[in-house]
């Protein structure tokens, strides 16, 4: 109990509530310190998570030494500067997904990574869901086949909620909208199942949000290791999350009732995993572990810093989430014509050990 | 009862065997006679379904003026000489879908229908599903808003079991492999719904299938009216025939279960309708009317003969399913380059009227 690593959230948005909370539903982490720039929003904080402290300033955060590691969620535009000056300060980084904005962004961000040594995760919290979970384990014991088909959706109504005060409004801060900020958590769990992406075809469309980006996004993704993958994010309705496998022996379709996101530890209470095989007319429900993608992400953070665990989501597995992001922007500029996401990572000057 | 319309089905395979049952579960339709080169066939046909008669030559069926109308099944790339005769010997024709396997032929097809004026049906069944049906109904009456994406699956397992005996197992025979079987049923259902499609961005892959043709194929379709489309069609998996409408007021999913396909009055008991507003953790499943895909569009060809009917899905509908295919397939050799659906039917010369 005294030896909980102690870890810092930057940028108190309703995110790093979110994380917050499932930091502390577990016992090997505590929320030492917090910062914001608005004085108002770290004293809420501290009162709503019971934080003793919080730091005036970034610089004044990172010089504290009791600070093992920040949790950053400030803007995906912001990130490059936020976690570079937390690495060069001797902070380990936990950073929210995507990685970064740009691949640019993301590439200065790894070589920080890498020079300083620094333990380094990134949020993709979505493939480690107990289905998804299941899903790896399907693939890895050949229960499902080979796949020939995977679909994944993952929408919901933020488009349509955009206002000129949020930096998720605007293109240069958040290009791509939903597929960004929902289609990269499928773009993660998706080469998490199956490998990388070799290239991407897709079409985004402005539709019905107020905002610059858009808010239907639609892509077809060729998987190096042969089969076809489908990612469908729309930010103008209500909120599905969903991914389906099709295998030469078995299907299984996993469903998730997305108003239940945010409390990840009850996430597996409200989503449900079937498997088809041939003749099955009724679809079984495959029985899951239960999980809580948050909490666990974080606290293999927390084991990471202290030398007992691996980060499984660092800069190269962010890298290549954020390299399909790019290229599914690209394609829909060339009218969906086929982009390599290698050619879209190396163009933008990513060192290739990352890619 | 006396005054049934006298059907004849021509190719007597596994679906004029499912047409057949379709026909006979209602009391509007006879099955006066029927066709195919293979006499053992036509002997077992006939005692299957209590046929009085069988010609012993497509000329001789078509010579008796009993028969009001012909049912075709045979191979997709024998439609446009099997119907065209039968529309030029004053029979009206009913088809299975697509329409052909090329628009070249539709077109033939379909001037020859103009004509003739004679009755000319698609069997686009799908679209009559209870469960596509309530989906326009809530199109129509706005209930579940503006359409932002629009997702569709139908897979099965035929592509692993084509053997070279098989016309399916031929790229010449049957272009686009799963798409033009199984993603054409889509392609007219989507339209139903949401009209015309504009462009379509494909890939098609041959994975696991050792025939000609692709087993795996995704097709993002920009519709007309704005919003984006997807359709997944495999061939080596258990079978899935599924959509998904996002709507800015709701959404709703309909999933059947492909096991009762052939059994059309079965179908409403296997498949699930549901539908989710904002807030709702649990999808409320939708009540359904129950329908008979199969049987009903016979009946309508029925009637439509007598004049007391419109043929819903005539040519106009099946050349613009046909176009989608085809633009699907030239898509998918462009690697994914975004193909104007009207280009693709006027490069093959198609009456302007009917596209």
């Amino acid at each position: 109990m005294t030896d909980k690593v102690r870890l810092a959230p930057v940028g108190l948005g309703r995110w790093a509530r979110v994380l917050a909370r499932g930091a502390q539903r577990g016992d090997t982490l505590e929320l030492y310190s917090c910062f914001s720039r608005d004085e108002a929003r770290r004293t809420a904080f501290q009162a709503e998570f019971g934080i003793e402290r919080s730091a005036s300033s970034y610089e004044e955060l990172l010089a504290d030494p009791a600070v093992e590691g920040v949790i950053v969620t400030t803007p995906n535009d912001t990130h490059k500067d936020v976690i570079i000056q937390a690495l060069e300060a001797g902070k380990a980084v936990y950073t929210d997904k995507p990685i970064a904005h740009t691949l640019e962004d993301a590439n200065r961000i790894a070589a920080a990574v890498s020079d300083t040594g620094q333990v380094f995760a990134v949020g993709h919290s979505s493939r480690r869901l107990s289905g998804h979970r299941e899903m790896k384990r399907w693939l890895d014991d050949r229960r499902i086949g080979d796949i020939s088909l995977a679909e994944a959706n993952f929408s919901n109504e933020r488009g349509l909620e955009l206002t000129p005060d949020t930096w998720r409004y605007y293109a240069d801060k958040s290009p791509g909208g939903a597929f960004i900020q929902l289609g990269v958590h499928h773009a993660d769990t998706l080469q998490f199942l199956l490998g990388p992406v070799k290239s991407v075809t897709a079409h985004a469309r402005k539709l019905y949000t107020k905002s610059e980006v858009p808010d239907a996004v639609m892509a077809i993704l060729e998987f190096e290791s042969g089969p076809l993958g489908y990612i469908g994010t729309g930010w103008a309705s209500p909120g599905v999350y969903s991914m389906n496998l099709l295998g030469t022996k078995a299907n299984l379709m996993y469903d998730l009732d997305f108003t239940h996101w945010d409390e990840s530890h009850l996430a597996d209470d409200w989503s449900t995993l079937r498997s088809q095989f041939y003749g099955e007319s009724v679809r079984q429900q495959v029985e899951l572990p239960r999980t809580d993608m948050f909490r666990e992400q974080l606290e293999e953070f927390g084991l990471a810093i202290r030398g007992r665990a691996t980060v499984e989501v660092g800069a190269v597995e962010a890298v290549r989430a954020l390299g399909v992001v790019r290229a599914v922007l690209e394609s829909s500029k060339r009218d969906g014509q086929a982009v390599l996401v290698q050619e879209v990572i190396h163009e933008a000057g990513v060192d290739p050990s990352l890619a």
